[in-house]
């Protein structure tokens, strides 16, 4: 006798079972589908990239998660994300793509973060970016919130808020207010404003040294509140003399104006003055999305516009603008919630279940239900009908044809429906009517 | 300045460009939708396993190729196929899983083979495998060709041929003749005839001291030919006295009679006696698939019968078949052989150019072909029109509408159709119309 390992899968890591792995499927291929009606094109880059160059920008907090390891001589990196791949691709194909270049990428990253509840070593990211050569539109920062609107509409969500807000404008404010220095850390405070509340951001900024007034003028800002088109007066009404501010109010402007020519409703959208983004990354348009009934789950989309994508490997300027969607964690907090439900467990439509020797016409059923894309499984393993039965039943898959002698004599089977129970006749030669009555049900 | 690092891919890392990676998702799909249609499950396994778990079967040259690494206290292997997760996990979850459980997966696995042209360290395999729960009928053995056939033809071949043996008939062969010792050695040499020869082959066979006479039977037996019910008579007219031969030789005949129910042509199949598998791991039915033009490519689909899915974990029989398409070798060998062009280089159905400041006009083309399911994108940046018409070019979208002030005044468009040339008027909103008028070209 072999000694048994026990199976068992690595902390961090999502390993569905198959009604959920369906319905994940399913998530996926609506992003993927709502991406490409937006014309982006698709992108699958090596999960493993030269620690030299996928490191060439990273550090602190990044750099500790990384799954890095040595193969032969070769110092070797597990991404972390898509957009660092992204940017080596285009530095590496600049000649060769087109630009604006619109690209989407799914696939999996990785980041050795502590385990705990609900966070994922291993995730699905969604991505979309629009890459300028030298310059890009700001209209395409107004085409992305259509993107995140047609995704979670086709997700079957209503009741979610895409909340816009412009990095300059905060970094203006900070300028103003001769707080140029502590921009990036203010901004970091300012951004947990729904995590901890009002008076803990004045403590923290108190705590970094910003003056009475200028701490009065942040918090004036960001509870600006009102219609977005209120909102965007009152930024004006703060008569700010700063170009950074004017130029990121203009953009806000704009992007307002063409979210609606997009026709994203004035209810899933919101211009949201304590939209930060911590990353430094950022330096115009920021985005964030979340479920209204679940703002606990955090922000579901996010993203933003950046100055140059690929500065560590080019000289080129490379603006653009993306959005990430987290689908892992998005998936495990949805189900977690009851928010979805893994209902499908089979992919088969039809399971035919022989209860004869000779399986000539199970399998020609089957052979002419696949021919015409309908999915279709034969029970093949000798069991007794109960066991077939059982199943059929624990698979939920929603049609059965029991293929006995009777039926193989009389030339007509009986399609059983597995939800209402209904049985109706059809002439097993007569595949088109078979298919007829599956597709209406 | 920052100092720019050279952004480059590893060595043995399929990284392609746009147009390439559309031709690979369609491919993808199409084998993914031809497994659905036979019902098969979704299954999403990490890449990343505990060592311990994934490499407690492995051993020599496997070994050798896995990347490995520690990360903190843990011994983390990538994985190496899909069928070790897929063991895993039905011994994990056998109590939640019905048998026999059809699943697939399709997924990248990882081999730091040493790197030459056309081996990849990083590829994608498209597996599908039915496991039973103590038994399985052979009848599945059947099944798979005829998912092989159908993907095949999906995918736009005609002229491939599935070979089929049975390793049972040749472990029977080899007991009757006592090389039962010897058996797998034999079976790797005989293995290589395509490769080598007859000639080799008895050189091998005699270097590893098999008697004159059991050569001659051997090569025989590999010699036998004809039609499928030829072979099949004269491997039952060689009257071999041995009960492993005489089963194979019996579910041998079965899968040819049902491979023939599930209406694989006679022209795409065959019984073929040389086909072993080279891996201990295969006890019964054993595929591979050739496109009979281009022999030199190799098999572009294998697979077979294996006795026990998961021993080492669990003392549960789990009795499989399956097979594996190496889907990153298969697309880089077709294209390197123009077989396959890559000749979509966009997502996007339609380009829609505006030449006018006021985009409410061109954006509402957009919205309403989107939500209509047609892929369509805008040319945002403000650039002169050839140079938009020549990022239409180069990414040779379908359809390009030129909105200016003309068209706007008048409510009516052209809609240019690239590639003929032709263009047609439409009313800007009669939206049905313009989706008549591109669905139609």
């Amino acid at each position: 006798m072999i000694n048994k390992t026990q199976p068992r899968t690595l902390a961090g890591f999502m390993e569905l079972m198959p009604n959920e792995q369906i319905l994940f499927e399913q998530m996926r291929q609506k992003i993927e589908k709502t991406y490409q009606k937006f014309g982006f094109l698709p992108l699958d880059t090596p999960i493993l990239e030269l620690s030299e160059v996928l490191l060439a920008k990273a550090g602190g907090e990044t750099e500790k998660q990384i799954y890095r390891f040595e193969k032969g001589d070769t110092d070797i990196s597990m991404r972390f994300d898509l957009t660092v791949p992204l940017a080596k691709y285009v530095a590496k194909n600049y000649g060769n793509l087109s630009f604006p270049f619109r690209r989407y990428q799914i696939g999996k990253v990785y980041r050795g973060e502590r385990t705990q509840k609900g966070r994922f070593r291993e995730f699905y990211q969604c991505d979309i970016d629009i890459v300028g050569d030298g310059e890009l539109s700001i209209i395409n920062d107004a085409e992305l919130p259509s993107v995140i609107y047609n995704v979670f509409k086709e997700l079957g969500f209503e009741d979610f808020t895409i909340c816009i807000n412009n990095r300059k404008i905060l970094n203006g404010l900070f300028e103003s207010l001769n707080q140029k220095e502590n921009a990036t850390e203010i901004l970091r405070i300012i951004d947990k404003i729904e995590k901890i509340g009002k008076d803990a951001i004045i403590e923290e900024l108190e705590k970094i040294e910003v003056s009475k007034e200028s701490i009065e003028k942040i918090m004036n800002f960001i509870e600006i509140d009102g219609t977005n088109d209120e909102k965007l007066q009152k930024l004006q009404d703060l008569d700010i003399e700063n170009e950074t501010f004017k130029l990121g109010l203009e953009e806000l402007t704009q992007v307002v104006k063409y979210v609606r020519l997009f026709e994203v409703p004035e209810s899933n959208f919101k211009v949201d003055l304590t939209i930060a983004r911590g990353l430094d990354y950022y330096t115009g348009t920021v985005y964030e999305t979340f479920l209204n009934q679940y703002r606990e789950i955090g922000s579901i989309c996010s993203g933003g516009r950046y100055e140059s994508l690929a500065e560590f490997y080019t000289d080129k300027k490379l603006p653009g603008v993306g959005i990430s969607i987290g689908l892992t964690r998005l998936f495990y907090k949805l189900n977690e919630l009851n928010i979805i439900k893994a209902e499908k467990k089979s992919v088969a439509e039809v399971l035919i279940v022989p209860m004869i020797e000779d399986l000539t016409v199970p399998i020609k059923i089957a052979n002419d239900l696949r021919s015409n894309n309908i999915n279709a499984e034969i029970f093949l393993n000798d069991k007794k009908l109960k066991a077939k039965m059982k199943y059929a039943d624990k698979l939920e898959i929603p049609f059965v044809i029991v293929v006995g002698e009777d039926e193989v004599k009389s030339d007509v089977v009986k399609i059983k429906d597995m939800i209402t129970g209904n049985e109706k006749e059809c002439q097993i030669h007569n595949i088109s009517h078979l298919i007829r009555l599956i597709e209406k049900e």
